[in-house]
This record gives C-alpha cells, sequence and structure tokens, in this order.
C-alpha cells in the first residue's frame, strides 16, 4: 500500500470520528504515514510532526531535516514545512488557519510541553483530545507489501542467525558474538540492526533485556540470542538459545519447557481470539511444569515498523488478534544465578490459525557445535 | 564523580527550589543519576523512571528489565523496584507514601499520557509542576571523570576518522563508506556509534542529515562525514568535509568561508559568554561573504551521555556558557543541487577561552588522496 492509500485510510479514521485533525508525534507513524525515514533522536528531539487533516496532510520540520524531508516525503501527498524552534506554535497557527475546533493528539508520544503549548496557543475555542493509539491500531494490519518486507526481514534474519552460529567459539565474548551477528546481518544486505543484537551467557541469560559484555561464552550452558534485521524499515526479531558443544542436562529440561510452552502459544493464535489468551496459554504451559513463578515478560508483541507495536500479547492486553496482525511468540524462562531460556518466531495472524514466517530451527540440539 | 554524588547534588536542587520529590522521566537523566544503561525504545516504551526525593532515589523499571536495573545501578544509593505494567500508578503510590505534596514532572519527555495519569492518581492535595529541565542544566557542567570520557571519545573517534578517511576510494556508495566507519570504530573500541554515522555525496552534501545511500563517491566533489565514538556512554561527535583527489575550485572556496566561520565561533567561546553570541559569530562570518542564506542550522550543542544536550548554541539560546559546559562548533554551508560543507570540533569550555579536544585535521588539503 502506498503512502497515499495509507493517507486515505487515516484520514478516514479522522471523518468517522468527527476530528477536524490529528496531530501525529509517535516518529513510526510520521513514517508510516509520509514516508519520511528520520528517526527522533529523543522524545525531546522531534524530527518532525504530522498534521492530518480529513483534506490533507502537513509534515512540519526542523529546517535541518527540510531537505531530507522534501527528498522522501511524497510529494504528491504530503506538504513539507518548516518550523523555525518553535514546532507546537507552528502547529498552531496552521490548526488556526483551517478553522479546527476539535483535534487530537497522539498523548503517547506527544511531550507534556508540547501539549500545554498546544493548549496555550490554540485558545479556548478549540478541544483538544488525547488520542492514544488510533493510528497504532489501523498500523497494525499490515498489508500485502508491508507483509512481503517482513517476509524479507523475517529470511534475512534467519540467513544472519544461521551465519553467526556457524562463527561462534567458545571462548569469545558476548560483546564480540554481538559484532559476529552484526557482521553476518551486515553480510545479508540487512539496513543495519533492527535492535540491538542481545547475546546473554550463562548467568547473565537470567536477564531478559542485556547488554552483551566481557563474558566468554562457554560450553553447555544458555547462550540466548535475540536480533533482528530490517528492510525498507520493517523488522525482524528472532531469538534463540544455544549451547556451544552439548548442552547441560538442565538447560536440555528448561529448554523443553519453553518450547513447549511457545508451541502453546503458537497454538492458540487465530483471528478472532483476545491477545491476552494467547500469553494465558504460554502460562498454563509453564505452570504445567510449576515453573510459572520464572516468568518475567509478557509473550509477545506486534511487529512492523517498530520493533514492539499493536497489538500487544500480555496478560492485560484488551486488544483481539486481527488477520493481517504481525506478532512476535517468545516465552522464556528466567532462573537467578544459572540463566535462561527464549524461543521467539515470527508468525502473520490468519483467519484459521497463523504463518510462521521464522524459519530458523528450533532444536536446541540442531545448534549444537 | 560517582552516581552517589550526583543525586547529592540532584537533591540539594529538589532542596533549594522547595521540591518534595521530581519525577525523572529523560532516559539520559535516569542514566545520569542511577548508573542504569538502558535506553528507551521510543517515547511510549519507557525502560525506567527514578523518583527522586531529598531523601532518597527510587527507580521504577518493568520486571524484564528488574535484574538489568539492579546489576547497575548503585546498589548503596539507589532503590530499583518493578512496576506491574501500570508506571504512572506505581508513580503515584509511592508519592503518596512519602506524603508528598509538590512533585515536579519532566515535562519536555513525559508524555502527556502519563502526565494526566498521574494526575488522576495523585488526587487534588499534589501539586504537580512542571521542570523541564532542571536535572540537564546541572548535568551541563561536566566533572573531571566526564571531562575524561568524553576525551577520550575524541581520541577514538579522531582515529577511527583517520583509518576510514585512508580506507575511502572513489567509487564506494555513501551506504559503503559508513560502513568503513563502522568497522573503523569498532576497531579502536568504541561502544558501536554515537549516532547513525553520516556519510553524504556531492550534491546530498546539501542535506545536513542524510541517510547514506546507494550514491557512489566521484573525485573532487565534498563528501561530508559526521560520525562519533562512545566511551562509558559518553559520545563523540566529529564532522569533516574531504575530498578525493583534488578539491573543485568551489569546494575550496567554500570549505575556506565555513572554516573561517568555524574559527571564528571558537574565538568566541568562554565561560560567562550567551551561546546565542557565539552562534551569532559563526553567522557574521558567512554574511561578510554575502552566504547566509545558505544557513540552516544553529552553531552547535552541548555533548555529554546524549549527542544533543544543553547548552543550545543557537541564534534563540538564552544560555549562558560556563566552565565545565562541553560543545560542539560546527557551522557550514548547504547549497541545494552543488553539496555542502561542515566542520565540527568538540570544545571545553573555560573561563578564559575554550580547549579542543578533536585532533583531526582540517584543512581540505591534507586530506586528499
Amino acid at each position: 500500500m502506498s503512502v497515499i492509500a495509507r493517507l486515505k485510510n487515516a484520514r478516514q479514521v479522522i471523518r468517522d470520528t468527527g476530528l477536524d485533525a490529528i496531530v501525529v508525534t509517535n516518529p513510526t507513524n510520521r513514517r508510516y504515514l509520509t514516508g519520511f525515514t528520520a528517526e527522533d533522536h529523543a522524545a525531546d528531539e522531534s524530527a518532525g510532526v504530522v498534521l492530518l487533516t480529513a483534506e490533507n496532510a502537513t509534515l512540519i520540520v526542523s529546517p535541518t531535516n527540510l531537505p531530507w524531508a522534501a527528498a522522501e516525503a511524497d510529494a504528491e501527498s504530503i506538504t513539507v514545512k518548516p518550523h523555525n524552534g518553535d514546532m507546537p506554535g507552528t502547529i498552531a497557527e496552521r490548526l488556526t488557519g483551517i478553522d479546527a475546533t476539535t483535534v487530537a493528539v497522539e498523548d503517547l508520544t506527544t511531550p507534556t510541553a508540547v501539549w500545554f503549548a498546544l493548549r496555550a496557543s490554540l485558545g479556548e475555542r478549540v478541544e483538544m483530545v488525547r488520542a492514544s493509539d488510533c493510528i497504532d491500531q489501523f498500523r497494525a494490519i499490515k498489508t500485502a507489501d508491508e507483509l512481503e518486507h517482513l517476509r524479507e526481514a523475517a529470511r534475512l534474519t534467519d540467513t544472519a542467525f544461521a551465519i553467526a552460529v556457524d562463527r561462534l567459539r567458545k571462548g569469545v565474548t558476548e560483546r564480540e558474538a554481538a559484532d559476529v551477528v552484526r557482521d553476518a546481518l551486515r553480510e545479508v544486505g540487512s539496513e543495519g540492526e533492527a535492535f540491538e543484537t542481545i547475546v546473554s551467557s550463562g548467568p547473565n541469560a537470567a536477564k531478559p533485556h542485556h547488554r552483551p559484555g566481557a563474558r566468554r561464552l562457554a560450553a553447555g550452558e544458555p547462550i540466548v540470542i535475540d536480533m533482528g534485521a530490517r528492510v525498507s524499515g520493517y523488522n525482524g526479531d528472532l531469538t534463540r538459545t544455544v549451547s556451544l558443544g552439548k548442552a547441560d542436562e538442565k538447560l536440555g529440561r528448561i529448554y523443553g519447557v519453553v518450547l513447549e510452552a511457545q508451541l502453546a502459544g503458537l497454538d492458540a493464535i487465530r483471528a478472532g481470539v483476545s491477545a491476552a489468551r494467547v500469553d494465558q496459554a504460554t502460562r498454563e504451559a509453564f505452570a504445567a511444569h510449576g515453573l510459572e513463578q520464572h516468568v518475567v515478560h509478557s509473550a509477545g508483541h506486534g511487529l512492523g515498523l517498530r520493533v514492539h507495536e499493536a497489538p500487544s500479547v500480555r496478560k492485560t492486553s484488551e486488544e483481539t488478534l486481527d488477520a493481517g496482525h504481525v506478532i512476535t511468540m517468545e516465552p522464556g524462562l528466567y532462573i537467578e544465578g544459572w540463566g535462561g531460556v527464549r524461543i521467539e518466531d515470527v508468525v502473520i495472524v490468519r483467519n484459521t490459525g497463523h504463518e510462521n514466517i521464522t524459519t530458523a530451527p528450533k532444536g536446541l540440539d540442531s545448534l549444537e557445535h
């Protein structure tokens, strides 16, 4: 789907809700709606804001980013305008120009300071409403071309994983192992890393999020590798737990339980099922082995232009899975002092089940060497 | 300065202002105050919030990040607590527990949704005030150990630049050239890249921010390289404009003007001078050549744990330079259709002037090959 078609759909959201405009501050939504690929340096350093009305779309950027934005944004459908240091003032000016009276603001990504600056500039006549995720929710349903990018990202991720695992040896540090992964991602043609590659070994594997450090990989212990390629901005996300040489007995046992939970989660996926139910399926598998106290994160998340996006597959999710959602299924167990195991695939939600687009081998044995 | 000493200073800010607590959502301030090195995946995906009172500091993180945070945060001075999906609720609970009545919230980095959730949970008795940058401003003054990290980051950046430039050849693409820079950064021992390396060539160099692409480097044209190493989280930031083979006449002329402006900016730096005055010094140099219409960004920015931080060196800055500030000086000229030139050093502000910690050669000639 082109930017033009996406914008058309987004404008329909505006018409359906009776809004005059949406102030889009989420950087992923900005890219999705305009084609401008810049990321934000930080929450208080926005590369641009999209002002979306039922009639048109304006991308407001800093003068520094203007040539980049103008080169990438779809010229047919997007007007690119610079601000001069006062982003909220520029937004307010344009909203006043179109006589807007009801304006939605993405409140999950708009800094409080920007909200109050808009509030002060817009005056009492304009109602500001908080729109937490209206764009996020329709962005969650992937179109055919988006699925192609995601399939390709999964394929490159799997290929790079195979290359990297083949090169891992006892005695290299986690940091060096992460560099091996990065090199492999580059070799297969990925646009950098989808996220900072995780390589956590032995006791470090008890931390689901971990920055690879000076610890050296040893035989038999769990080595968790979490990595992703990127293709046209779309992300891969793959976790495998491997062992150099024969896995020790405990690793074999824990691995089996996590694999069982992952398969139970995958089995529960289909359009119409609540995301919370899928998360629950993995928890029940862990509970059957009395290991539920070692579950510290949710079972999965949506994947697309952003690594974590809608729908969220967690205990407290209120979302229902829909055909065209792309989610990860990545249960794990984390045991303080020993280590951890996580196994993650990416799947497309279908009406009758799911399509698993990850092909990296999943047996612990098959990865020993 | 240790985390303990930093916290002591931060608590003094609280006492001085009569606040009961500050809710620190800025991820760089979080790292600065606690030692927890995680970054935020996105504005709406915080890795943790620090609740700072005159008496203690609590780092509130997701259960997923708990082991990582507990391993890195200074155990003497920081209490690490998990939330269970409801970060604002957990913050509000702790604030209520200490009977807080006046609470500051970092409004530049706190999402609007979090502000209103806190507002709803805290009740009318608690006054919430917006604190845009009280931590940022004292973090801008670097201590001796921070200066050591920044010197080392500058040294590694310069070394990697020399290695990379030596390897550049006509015909390689911008993307390949950026990979050459990344390899060099890794070779010298940098913690990854301070930011996504920019290599922009020929007409692409007219864009100050640009993602390196498939364009091949050609002889004589401007090639802008903007790169940085990272050491213990502290960033380098170096821009040089080079030419493969003899620079064409226009490049030589434009380069001379930018160098003149950069030297004028450097010359204006000393404690007590307004940041805006330093920016103005570079603009006056450009205006003397009638080229001010090609200036599209400010002259510099603070540098530390974050690539862009206080003080901002721009026309509209209200900040005054202080001894111990570390700033970049990076004026540039950008000419649509032709290209651009930018030259950037990192300096420490001193009472009597500045100390330039960048040593990469600055003559266009010295970089030809």
